[in-house]
């Protein structure tokens, strides 16, 4: 038996399977493998990465004693400094150039430290950072969108071991946010509420799905999740952007990050898994749809996506995109609460 | 230097590398590993699976003897028997039950036979017999759309290394089609003039992008794909359906596929790939919206789509939709054309 669910954020559907629910042990986490050769992120080799743009530490610049290091992709994948931003026809088609930009945080001094044993003090310093990298980054109104994501392990595309974070800042609003901000905006255009504040109030009252909460996030797994073991962190009051996120919060969401991923670790050991910070388009954009981007505080709710990569992507998913979880989120957010459901 | 290209059907930005342009030698296949324990889809071996629903063959069903072989899967995705076709609310959530069909074509009787070594009668039967089967299920009015997609090798999803292919049947319309039918929809509302057309003839009268092309077929690398050396093959001439394709297409249908697979052999030796075909939603379902099915003769083109998985998906196009090319399609085109760039 396998049931189809709507994400009514991405307006996309997704087929769980309830009879053959698959639990923690029927994953085979791959061993990691040796990690051969000189890293260039770990302290002490600073010389090997581009200067340094910020960092938490003591002493000069691009030298050892730093805790939280961030400087540009030495290969970056948009860049700002030979790209000019372009937008043109091409008969048919439509282009832009690569304009934008590529940073690269490194989390943890120290090589293959995981994310759940940094510590919450360390973790509130992270988020801090990134708050700080993505606030600086919305002052260049060229960049209309920035994505912070994180991949853990090589089968979720890290090619680097050491814990690390990508912020990358482009000139168009990707497939997957363009979607979800126009589901909000009608949601919101029709009912004056937020789509994502209802959506957290549902979660947080039905309670099959919670997997943690704190006084300011929760965490859930989403009820039309497309990989098994999927978890959503959302800020419990409506607030549209990571960059200007309240101090208060800080401690919170270390915490509460803190817990998913240690909730993850206890089930699965080190599985490979990407991080996505969902925040609202650059609100200082140089924009002639002025007026489109005036709402932005009303229809957007920032969140934190975490997406263990359990299973393989095959053509089916990439014909229909259409995926395919073999655990049902409530079995998922039972075992995540260490509570594993009876049929386990 | 990168640029970003957006795709008229999906309406989503793909950010392709122009400078630093990946040939064909920069991908690194693994071998294939060995293959062990006996295979339930080779000849003889007609015992493990279940009944077959058709087969080109010469004697009685479920024996050797056969050419091509059809039958249901043995772990369905989606099944009609135990489940009935249910729409229900739940709260603010949607639900459908997991009604539908799984089908497995084994593509040939011998184990480990490559799609480009089968030879183009062999293959003229294969897409002879996913006609005939793809005519069959449109007979259910319950099935909204199918799916029929290829897994080649491990890395693109498949669990069987024995060459096969799979039909879904569906009660909903999956997103990345739900996305491509309405732009093709509202593009023919407008013009009158379907979308492909319009995107097969710029790409003929181009040339840049275009592989390989005969009397019925044109093959050529998307202006916006996904994926380096990804290939569409269309039909020359308007056509949604490729359950009622005409005979006379049969031969020149598989004479373009094993151009397109012996171009990729030639480049990849054995790359694990994804083909994918594009059909329109069932024409026979039963639907209240009936009016919306009515045309879609005029709006949908059917089509194949040749996915090579030949580097990993990340956090980052998982998070944004955005993927990133490392090969300019212009360039892909090129090397499958076996006239490699000057640059390359």
């Amino acid at each position: 038996m396998a049931e189809f669910r709507h994400d009514p954020v991405h307006r996309r559907w997704v087929l769980v399977t309830v009879d053959r629910s698959l639990a923690p042990r029927d994953f085979v986490i791959p061993p990691r493998g040796h990690d051969e050769g000189i890293c260039p992120f770990c302290e002490g080799q600073e010389s090997k990465t581009p200067p340094e743009i910020y960092a938490l530490r003591t002493g000069a610049p691009d030298r050892p004693g730093w805790k939280i290091r961030v400087f540009p992709n030495k290969y970056p994948v948009l860049d700002s400094s030979s790209n000019d931003l372009q937008r043109k026809a091409l008969g048919q088609y439509d282009w832009v150039s690569g304009f934008g930009s590529h940073e690269i945080v490194v989390d943890h001094p120290r090589h293959l430290m995981p994310l759940h044993e940094m510590g919450r003090d360390h973790l509130a310093s992270l988020i801090e950072t990134y708050r700080q990298r993505m606030a600086s980054l919305t002052e260049e109104p060229r960049y209309r969108y920035f994505m912070l994501f994180k991949n853990h392990r090589a089968q979720a595309g890290a090619s680097v071991n050491h814990s690390h974070t990508q912020i990358i800042s482009m000139p168009v609003i990707p497939r997957i946010a363009a979607m979800a901000l126009s589901t909000a905006r009608e949601h919101f255009h029709h009912k004056e509420r937020c789509l994502f504040c209802d959506l957290v109030n549902l979660e947080r009252s039905d309670g099959r799905r919670v997997v943690a909460e704190n006084e300011h996030f929760v965490c859930f797994v989403p009820y039309a999740s497309r990989f098994a073991f999927e978890m959503a962190i959302f800020p419990k009051v409506h607030h549209h952007d990571f960059a200007t996120m309240h101090d208060d919060l800080l401690g919170p969401c270390a915490a509460i990050l803190e817990e998913a991923v240690k909730r993850l670790a206890e089930l699965f050991g080190d599985p490979p898994f990407n991080i996505i910070f969902h925040t609202a388009p650059n609100p200082n954009q140089a924009s002639r749809r002025a007026n489109y981007w005036g709402t932005l505080k009303f229809d957007w709710h920032w969140h934190i996506e975490i997406v263990p990569r359990l299973e393989k992507t095959a053509g089916f998913e990439w014909g229909t995109g259409l995926f395919i979880n073999h655990t049902p989120p409530e079995d998922a957010a039972a075992y995540l609460r260490r509570d594993p459901p009876k049929n386990g």
